[in-house]
């Protein structure tokens, strides 16, 4: 199976984590390298990589530093703090656990890369099931690899499937990465802006809505990347099936306790370094938002058992 | 009052018609030239002015050449050709019945723009009269100067209003124009992406929603920026006003049977002239979108008698 650079974005290799510099795309496909647990969240706060990426880079930092000896309770702290609305606890207390009861951490941490490789691929081959030949899916912002990987599925069970994907503004995942990555294995791909969601929902070009998720609480509730709650309602106003493709729930029980990042106004303000709007406007850039359990039509989770 | 520039961005000066370059907006208010109304047609169709500039730009366009004795059923049909969705027949069919009735052209055209500017300010007081003190009004896109003239009314009033406004990709009209309009004139405006109007409703910020028009049906419905629908929408879900700035309707009996433009892709998926997504992958602009009567609060229509 054909697997989408985005799919597992993060290597390690001797003392060196290499990093898809996601900044880049489409137009260069390049890699960044941290050398110790600073420089890898320093890549997570500037967004170098997302999602994914970050749990990866999450888990071969903590590989790197414990090779090395570092206070792995330092490396937990900083990681926690790089992005609110991301559950790294999660991540960062099972390692310390294992770190705690003295297992082996090269053992735990491969292992759980290894198992969180072939629970994607699962994930993904239950999506396929869900969709039928010639469906139409429109996504928003961009799910790690994981929808070339449901088109393949999908091309293997003799379904051919397309896409829209919304531009995703500010950061253009889906213009940059999404369609970027179903373009190059093959799948036919359009670009609309973030505002013409209704406009293509109302004219029955679309069967399903995709998307993925940053944060699962255990009510069902979601964050994900801002203007998905908009296209949930708009999937129910037009009585389009909306699934998530989600993490491991976390321990919050609502979207309600879920902290949204609010990220820099200058992410939104300037394009390319330039200023699009003049000085003293204001700009407001909440990065992801809460869809509530209820628009969610299917969940379709990801089993890791720890 | 003070007047935005956006209010009234055309002028006619001896045998040149002077179009405000809203393309080159927040950066440089520059004026482009034209002397016939193939030159007129291109800007019209360049989107070097919108809305109320192109109806200005039409009118101009008439008065110019009717002095020089062109046959204005050329003039008519080359603007009609210009952009679909826009209703420029009411405004040909118009000067064309003033031409045919042997009536002064150039009076008739005068006395309109005399009529159109009074009205404006007019429907702007209309407006104003429907706000509050503390009032905070999302809006999408550009309405010609008609925003901060609101706010003017609502300031001379007493009330103090404060504005949210989509970026409006791709030709961000709300990043660049409305928020450009309201800051020089002191109101306070926040820019946020078109994905996160959900976000900010849902936070309880915003109390009304205003938007323009393009294009108003006999029955309500109008086409204005693609994005207009889903806000509307929104607007319901949410239980928030929205309010349509109109134009006088045209003949046409809904919005089913309003033709929405195409741009062409390149609108969308270049930026700067660098290309967001890579070749291969498609994009779909339909630059307008229709929302339907009922989800529109309240029409504050523009009081133009013919």
């Amino acid at each position: 199976m054909i697997l989408s650079p985005l799919f597992w974005p993060v290597e390690l290799k001797g003392k060196l984590i290499y990093i898809l510099d996601e900044t880049a795309l489409p137009g260069r496909l390049s890699r960044i390298k941290a050398g110790n647990y600073r420089q890898a969240c320093r890549a997570i706060k500037e967004m170098k990589t997302r999602a994914v990426g970050q749990v990866l880079l999450v888990m071969y930092t903590f590989l790197l530093e414990s090779r090395r000896k570092t206070d792995l309770r330092k490396v937990a702290e900083a990681i926690n703090a790089t992005r609110p609305t991301l559950f790294f606890k999660m991540l960062t207390d099972m390692v310390l656990a294992w770190s705690a009861n003295n297992a082996s951490i090269e053992r735990n941490i491969t292992g759980f890369l290894e198992m969180l490789k072939n629970k994607r691929v699962e994930q993904a081959g239950q999506a396929a099931k869900l969709l039928k030949d010639e469906d139409i899916i429109l996504t928003h912002c961009n799910v790690s690899g994981l929808l070339p990987l449901i088109a393949e599925f999908c091309r293997r069970e003799g379904k051919n499937i397309s896409f829209y994907v919304t531009e995703t503004r500010p950061y253009l995942q889906g213009a940059r990465l999404t369609a970027w990555e179903l373009n190059r294995q093959g799948f036919d791909v359009t670009v609309i802006c973030d505002s013409a969601a209704a406009a293509v929902l109302s004219k029955g070009k679309i069967n399903k809505i995709i998307v993925g998720a940053d944060h699962l609480a255990k009510n069902g509730d979601i964050a994900n990347k801002v203007g998905t709650y908009q296209l949930a309602i708009l999937g129910k106003y037009f009585n389009i099936p909306f699934y998530v493709l989600c993490p491991p729930a976390s321990t919050v029980a609502s979207g309600k306790d879920i902290k949204i990042e609010i990220r820099p106004e200058k992410e939104l303000l300037e394009i390319e370094g330039k200023r699009i709007a003049p000085k003293g406007v204001k700009g407001y850039y909440p990065a992801f938002d809460i869809t509530p359990n209820e628009y969610i039509t299917r969940h379709i989770y990801l089993n890791i058992h720890r």
